[in-house]
């Protein structure tokens, strides 16, 4: 666990109270996230699809986990005390009839039970199974409510040291790029060597790395890379998750190859200065909208702003929660850790993004991630 | 992509063969593993869950993509010539309609469509977007009949070839153990410096790395790594998937710390000779639960098998496919790559495992990993 129990036993109080105000007798997670954030259970096991898992949290009462025996020596590391178990794969009965018995032990025969079903959630399980799960236990499985969601949003003071720390290790990494990244070196080695520089200072994983490269700025960002090397006067991006403890940073960093060009020179500067000027307004009561237009009309003053979102939250998961998107008018409330990542098209098919980390405080935004120089850094061409 | 488009319309020609004789007018896929193996689309992007994807397999004619406007300049650089988009995420209709509308144009309004429901599978989208989906669209969706499963069972030799690449990576690290692995060294130190070396050998990710060390062996083999020391008389075991253009390998190594007791040695051996064993009988005709069955008596000759499936099926996830557990009885047949994965427990809660790759082939097995010797190699205590 990475937390004192206390930490798992207030978000199950938080998780209880909204569930007594949803009139439901419990909630059945099944992904990675959803299960540690109330357990501390943390494996990379979780690469594997083969074997279901299941966690039960009542209404009253502890969780109950509901898992395959591989993992149970694991979890009975965490604070929770009621372990179930059975040897997955199981051909033919994955858990299912365990998971219905302990249910409707534990919640009656005429329990409601709520299933995270909104956005970014799926069930982890397989479809056919589900509905034997329906079958079985014939209990009522309803909308959960939202109430991960809504609590996931709002990180701890421990989350944010987690997050503060992941964003540390990867601008230490940052600065490192230099050592490793100049004219002439492929755009997949760079990549590599990326990913050892992460490790090298700190990282626990380094689950998430997109880039891309292109003469005066790139296509996309979410590429693999390939073998070609960088060229002068090419603009490269890395943009990283990586984790401490489970907990993620993102945020990328451009480089010029040679010295820039005056239009990815000045488009750099304002993007950063857009990041700044959002980081500004980012306080309570702000919405993920408002700063959606912010950004927006920041980047108007320089370019073409790019479309999609412009932000987002991020956590247990690389990104998770609001969207700064003008349909998105979450209020922000102090806690909740998000992404700045303004876009700026610089010609057709040529794009820049920045990316910082912050968190929302009373006061205002404080940057986890430690904010970019307006100056491009510069490559050896 | 990783492989010619010829590879890709084989996989087609394959999947609609089955649909025909299931009777399915489309399989509907919504996973990275199941979209990428009909397009090649490779991004580490999967990693933020924020967005559904969708890929359209029609029983006849070419596959349709339904997704992100962020995926589109990735996804166009595939085969895929039928590209649909829409700006995700779209809090209200995040594709549900768009989905909706291009099902019924394909396929008309009484469309049979199979989606993944068995083993090992999940619906990646939300719930409440499922429903919807199937309520706007008015369309019959049932089980996929296994095609998914039965295809991706079956490697391609440019397939294995990328797993073999994975295997030679990961053996080339494992050899570099004894630079940063002995006695004093945190496990949580070993585990980054592992996944750098891995890096430094070629992997392009290391998405799964477990490990554990133990007095005389170690309590379980999914843990995270904490920040205690290695210490004189420790095994050590390593365990990892780390990709090659998105292929896994999935192996581990066992390590003494200073030279091994007689019964630390004695299972080291007992377990690479049952591996051996067990390759020397894979080949087609032979099952999942036969191998299983020889395992479990290689070990029973040295002392107390684990508990638990013995090993597994492999490829573009680091676990898929058949299970070497009694109750599978999957026929082997050339072009499945699995692993074999003994385990001996040396006393109640101290066990060893040892992981080997293999493809089989018409004649029998080959290796993927490099054999390890029956000698535990030793590390400075």
């Amino acid at each position: 666990m990475s937390f004192p129990v206390s930490e798992y036993q207030g978000r199950l109080q938080r998780a209880q109270r909204r569930m007594g105000a949803a009139d439901l007798d419990a909630l059945l997670l099944t992904t990675e996230a959803d299960i540690r954030y109330f357990t501390g259970f943390l494996t990379r096991f979780w690469e594997s699809p083969s074997r279901p898992w299941f966690l039960i949290l009542p209404a009253a009462g502890s969780p109950v986990a509901v898992i395959p025996s591989i993992g149970v020596a694991l979890m009975t590391r965490t604070w929770i005390a009621d372990i179930r178990s059975w040897p997955s794969p199981a051909p033919g009965d994955d858990g299912v009839s365990l998971l219905a018995e302990t249910l409707t032990e534990l919640l009656g025969p005429k329990a409601r039970v709520g299933v995270p079903m909104g956005p970014e959630s799926h069930l982890r399980m397989p479809l056919a199974d589900w509905d034997r799960l329906r079958a079985l236990s014939g209990l009522t499985f309803t909308h959960g409510a939202r109430i991960l969601a809504d609590l996931r949003a709002i990180k701890s003071e421990a989350e944010i040291s987690l997050i503060r720390a992941a964003c540390a290790v990867a601008d230490r990494a940052f600065a490192r790029v230099p050592e490793v990244a100049r004219a002439g070196v492929a755009l997949s080695q760079v990549f590599r060597d990326f990913q050892r520089l992460c490790l090298e200072e700190g990282a626990d994983f380094v689950p998430y790395l997109a880039g891309a490269a292109g003469p005066g700025g790139y296509e996309d960002v979410i590429s693999p890379a390939g073998p070609e090397p960088l060229c002068r006067g090419d603009v490269l991006m890395l943009d990283t998750g990586l984790t401490q403890a489970g907990y993620f940073c993102d945020f990328d960093r451009n480089f010029s190859v040679a010295p820039p060009s005056e239009a990815v020179r000045a488009t750099h500067a304002a993007l950063v200065e857009a990041v700044q000027e959002a980081a500004a307004a980012a306080r309570p009561g702000q919405t993920a909208a408002g700063l959606h237009r912010l950004l927006t009309r920041a980047l108007g003053r320089h370019g073409a702003p790019g479309a999609g979102r412009l932000g987002h939250g991020l956590g247990m998961q690389l990104t998770e929660g609001l969207s700064l998107l003008p349909a998105d008018h979450t209020e922000l409330r102090a806690g909740m850790v998000l992404t700045l990542e303004p876009v700026i098209e610089l010609a057709p098919g040529r794009i820049m993004v920045h990316e910082e980390n912050i968190v929302i405080r009373e006061g205002g935004a404080e940057f986890l991630s430690r904010p970019a120089s307006p100056d491009i850094p510069v490559l050896a061409g």
